[in-house]
């Protein structure tokens, strides 16, 4: 079976006739999902100026369905009335956004405006957030939009929840197959040459957006298992 | 009955006698406490140049404990065996350090780097982390302070629960007695003279404190719950 | 003659029939304006949804051109070609946004993108730059909005100038009519009610952004000096 | 004659007997260095936790050197009152710290509070600043440490000069020997394995930061030769 395995920390990347899929055997073996568990319900919320972001939108995506989540998938620049609903109903909202000239895309800005309406009436306090982006450097100051998405986040009175994932790439012998190659922690980080098409985003990028998205989806899980119980 | 209410956004601040109290309505509401509710470990990991940041730690203590939590009060520059096992065995720990020349304290960044081992083997992963500091100045580099809080607990893997307050004094009518008076969200900023002693720590930074301990609390226990039912 | 001085730090504020002038003792002093002294040009490039920001803007402008500045004014959401070529001719920029969700605004990312082209060839690399932000909230999220300012800047190769001013209304006896009432260093920092219009922009703020144009002025002052007497 | 021109940007980048220099040609191009010249002063100003930000340090040290600035090297875990005078004197300062757990080192932050004294009297204002980082992942948490050096210079009243190179390795033919490999702009990041000496730190990153000193030096020497312009 053409199975490789690239080990680090807890998480496990599989390659599988050229896909990647990911594990997280931890957090995956740590919330058993029975019959009598809510579904979560994960929104992913994104802006993708060249369609790279979109590729990890789609890992994201995955990620979370695949660890139980019903996903809703939002391109933000063109969101629609059904799609806001579906934010409202979620548990959970993953943000996504390219990190342009310092910051989250003018794109993902307006996104953010837009929901000021309901930031004003605390719509989606206690809602479990994320966040991803990608540029083309390798740290770049994508550290400033995952700030930014925190931020925002917060004013919404939404819960944060980080990556989850040790650093990879950082060892004499680390390579970057590992997940999680640029070392972020806030969120996902990823790096997309500048003069690559979306088929060039790393195969790793990729497996760490899926893990986020099952991050999320886990959380999510807890979350609700949990206001259940104290309300019943 | 001398009781005045300032009220705003969802959170009500009461002051009785000269001192001041809190109580986030919707929030305690939404969870109630029954008998078989585990009751939440709260610590509070704070570190206090001249005793202001101390002020606020006893206000998250305080807070926490009203929305019954068990708390442990650590002031991290002589930390003890005893009091790294109340980290460990906590659901929730919530920094405090002061903002100086332009980010949190030395002394809180001492602590910080003692906790690499427990970043090394992710023994804090999935605890709910949270974070409040003080400056001179209203707004002052205080953002920066709590930026760095949640770097530190993405790092440990920890889950960052956010203030969850309107902001206050915003607005033509609004006074500087409202809750969250200097309008802060990823945690409880407060505000004291730079000649003025702990005396002068203002109450509605207090109240703001009390109130992000109550959440944390409040959060904690929801997410215990929901670990013990998925457990079940 | 009706003149109320307000003194802090080394800036004075000047009130003088109902409008507010500052003057930065100091620095000026410390630039001599001969004949043969080149005139600076400062631009402020800037977005205002609701004007406030743009009050901020005129102070600046005014402030440069009272420290003998030539000054072009650019509202971002309309540049035209020429008002790109005044960027280009600049020998200082100065951002201004509002602070809006946690980050600057939508309209002023849009111009930040439209900028990339200018980053490519580092057209505006060794300008000056420097940055103002307004929002409701005495905080808020106003440092996340100039720490992009830096890094919009820093990506250009600009030489970012702070505000230069020592933070008011920190002390017991200081008042919100300090210059820098809110302490911000990075850039001038305002706070307007959020029901309140233009007319509710603060005196103290006024004068601040005002200082900051100065400010810069002369520090482009200094640079294009420099840049002469290296090239004689 | 074994030389190796790796081309990026407006940098090139040397590798001779081993060795790797540097040298932007269009910043030393654009600033004659006559006889009636003054020398910049330049202190390097860092924390080192295990030595691998020494190495970058000398390389800023090396680098300001060769573009004619007069250097103090100042280890600020041990700093000297002659030091601290070194400070007061120099034209420009450079700071370094390690990354750890998000944010710059606790034994940087010790000597940022311990430069209060001199934020109180502004004795820094209008020095040039700029600052480098290193940590073991490839984007890790360096923005935060960068802008937290951005805000202590601010606080300063310093003015930022950042790293002025175009990012590396981040197209498709681009390969790790890039000047700035990581791609940063507020200053200089290097990236060393947790596991490696001090003979691993990457040899793009100390070309980079010799950068980063050689182009403070020439930033310092323009301003003194604009300051004693406008002074004659």
């Amino acid at each position: 079976m053409p199975l490789i395995v690239h080990q680090h920390s807890k998480a496990h990347l599989y390659s599988f006739r050229g896909l990647i899929y990911f594990r997280d055997l931890v957090d995956l073996r740590s919330t058993p999902v029975t019959a009598s568990t809510p579904t979560p319900r994960v929104a992913v919320a994104f802006h993708s100026g060249y369609g790279h972001t979109a590729v990890l939108a789609e890992a994201v995506r995955r990620g979370a369905e695949k660890a139980g989540a019903e996903v809703a998938f939002i391109p933000v620049d063109a969101i629609t009335d059904e799609q806001w609903a579906q934010l409202d109903a979620a548990d959970a909202i993953v943000f996504g956004s390219p990190t342009y000239m310092g910051g989250a895309s003018a794109g993902f800005h307006a996104f953010a405006e837009a929901t000021s309406g309901r930031y004003l009436t605390s719509t989606w306090a206690d809602k479990i957030a994320a966040g991803f982006t990608n540029s083309a450097s390798k740290s770049g100051d994508k550290l400033n939009a995952l700030n930014f998405m925190t931020a925002l986040a917060a004013q919404h009175h939404m819960i944060w929840v980080g990556l989850g994932l040790a650093p990879g790439w950082n060892a004499l012998t680390a390579t970057e197959d590992d997940l999680n190659r640029l070392g972020f922690w806030l969120g996902a980080g990823a790096q997309t040459p500048q003069d690559g098409g979306t088929e060039t985003v790393h195969s790793s990028d990729i497996a760490t957006a899926g893990h986020l998205g099952a991050r999320v989806a886990v959380q999510a899980r807890i979350r609700v298992a949990g206001t259940s119980a104290l309300a019943a």
